[in-house]
């Protein structure tokens, strides 16, 4: 029986970050840059606002020439002009005038402050309309002035972030009708093992659907990746290694599931020494995806993680998504990590750090993790619900809720430069 | 100048809800069904596990045959069969025998407990392969039971939930290789200001480029619908009416920005009264998005939301998912609302609830609330930052840092039954 290395989490994490690499850039429509990566930093190509401009419907008026009004004393303004949002006065505001204004309109020039239409009355005496205020405004009231939320040239956005709907408004704010996103990387997925029926297959003893390259296609999609399903083999040595060697020239990142166990029937390792691919580890002490092992062939990045469905979710999260995120440039490339108080009692110590799915509770103002269902590692209805793994180190004694520990967020964008930490034996 | 009744939120969201309803199934394929949501429950087709098998490498035995192994006294077992995962041996296990199993696969007749390969070794002796082993095991030892995860017939996961990766391999572990998935609705968009210039347009004083329209799409697509494009309208009232008009007939809810204000070019108030169309409200009390008006029309909703960006993206979030996500099935339609501590102070009252954009902080295991960049309400720049919109009720004094708030997760899939209240002035 082959000897193992046990890597930890943060060394086996680092070892294939090594080879991880950013990826293409290309040009989209901004309808099409939804949902993708920014690959270049979002800039303002103008100042925010435009220009000194209204935020309210109105009459633009000199401050000076409201000195006196109050409820005692209104006081009465010409309106000499008019106009809506998009359009500019060319006359100029005088003693005493005004100029209606509408919600996002232009500042009219000689005047510098601006009334709330809702603060006004207006009279038409003879053909000429008049409003009147009943209070003072000072210089500058109820005026955005140009640049004041932003100056041009600044760096709104930096390169690798997701584009969410607010950011999306911002590209259009901007002008970038196209837009620079990362290019998605191709990541080839084979599922092994002669247990896997198809999912529309009838049950039979002995045998599961192959649960695993569907859920690993959907985390590649939500990682940002582009999954290219190549397929489920048998335990076929032969078949199997010409697959991997037929997919390693046309992906950007392989992925295979099973195969990586000490069992007979666990080809990867005998595949990737007849490839002459480099293991990079084969073991990491952790639960579940202990066994999960990774390789390089020229630059290239083989991902060999268990065939059991929740090691295969973990193994995914951990060490596939930051590569592939690296890729759409991202800074932040790995799961956001946090504190949060223990729900449930984890009494028997384990030597491996374990990841626990779990759900996220909010309550008053604190975090706390729930686990979700049964953790035995072949579990795949506990899946669902979750949207963190709940992180318990390796170590000589059990946990008890209420105890703080570290929570890996799953459906967060935000992300995190560097999560990992030894998480050594207590 | 016409007189609007202010709606609280709760009311406004209640009037709105009111005309809401569930929309259409489609049956698409599981890799299809990926971002979608479920319309009928995920119910088990099968136990899990589907019959008794073993969770590791090793070797199935008879837990009684074991009874007086120990360092001391390791004790010889005759293998007689292999199995890998996906096949099922026809022998039986008989007194101090063995059969090789794989993980995954299905215990054979006559034993009771498995040992992992890792506690075994094994020799050869004339063609006969005996393991052997150095501790007693119990009856069950390292068997996953049928059904010990989940009971045939079980409802796993309720209709109108987000199908996410995990979701994905809970279909395909239950053969649903066809979902029956929410149609989308169709949902229109027009947006309406002579000041919209379009993306790739210079900008020119008293313009803006339309960045709402693309916002909105993109909101859109993440509560679950199919954003309709119908084009930018100038402030021209026939046109406007004609272009609602036509829409109206090949969409499930429309959407339409700006011309709700009380200028003189805003025309929504006016083409709802042409169109015959029931008006739900016009003014709300809530900052930004005061005069976000909803109307219906023989059962279908009108959304004029403010032109103005941040009004325009916090009255889709507040009004028009829920309607959405109840199209979708969804029991917990509204955006999921928790409690987070306030980090900035916000001295001035307001007469009205505020909605401010910000950023949610997680600090060992407590939750603050961050507000991002200003709050103007024609700031688009703070919106691409925005995770969490942070209520602060409206009354008669402000809010300081370190006051405990309400904050509504905009990027969250779970959702929530209900999350308002009466925030009464105070």
């Amino acid at each position: 029986m082959q000897k193992r290395t046990i890597f930890s989490v943060q060394d086996a994490v680092k070892k294939v970050m090594d080879y991880s690499k950013t990826g293409e850039i290309e040009i989209v429509s901004i309808e099409e840059s939804d949902g993708r990566f920014l690959a270049e930093d979002l800039i303002a190509d103008h100042p925010v606002p435009p220009f000194d401009r209204s935020p309210y419907d109105g009459f633009a008026i000199r401050a000076e020439d409201s000195k006196l009004a109050s409820s005692e004393n209104p006081l009465q303004f010409e309106v000499i002009d008019e106009i809506g949002a998009g359009s500019v006065s060319e006359k100029k505001v005088g003693s005493r005038q005004a100029i209606r204004i509408m919600t996002g309109a232009q500042i009219p020039d000689g005047s510098d402050a601006v009334v709330m239409l809702e603060l006004t009355s207006s009279i038409t005496k003879n053909g000429q309309t008049f409003m009147s205020i009943k209070r003072a405004y000072k210089q500058g009231d109820n005026i955005s002035f140009k640049g004041e939320d932003t100056k041009k040239g600044t760096v709104l956005v930096k390169k690798g972030m997701f584009i969410n709907p607010g950011m999306i408004a911002l590209l259009a704010t901007f002008g970038y009708s196209k837009v620079s996103v990362a290019k998605k990387p191709v990541v080839g997925l084979i599922a092994t093992g002669s247990e896997l029926l198809e999912v529309d297959e009838r049950l039979v003893p002995g045998k599961i659907r192959n649960s695993n390259s569907y859920m690993i296609q959907s985390q590649l999609k939500r990682s940002g990746a582009e999954p290219l399903y190549l397929g489920k083999l048998s335990d076929d040595f032969d078949q199997c290694f010409s697959a991997v060697e037929a997919a390693l020239k046309k992906v950007d990142l392989l992925i295979t599931t099973g195969g990586v166990s000490v069992g007979d029937y666990d080809f990867l390792p005998a595949i990737y020494e007849k490839l002459g691919a480099n293991v990079l580890f084969n073991k990491i002490g952790m639960r579940p995806g202990s066994v999960t092992t990774v390789a390089e062939k020229n630059g290239k990045l083989l991902f060999g993680l268990s065939g059991n469905p929740s090691a295969c979710y973990v193994g995914f999260e951990l060490l596939v998504r930051p590569v592939v995120r690296t890729y759409l440039f991202s800074e932040q490339p790995h799961l956001f990590k946090t504190t949060a108080q223990l729900k449930s009692d984890f009494p028997k110590a384990n030597p491996f750090t374990r990841f626990v799915r779990g759900s996220l509770v909010f309550k008053e103002g604190n975090l706390f993790a729930a686990p979700v269902g049964l953790d035995k590692s072949n579990v795949v209805t506990s899946l669902a619900g979750t949207n963190i793994l709940i992180v318990l180190p390796g170590g000589t004694r059990g946990y008890q809720a209420g105890m703080n520990v570290d929570v890996i967020l799953l459906e967060d964008q935000a992300g995190s430069v560097w999560p990992w930490q030894e998480y050594s034996k207590s």
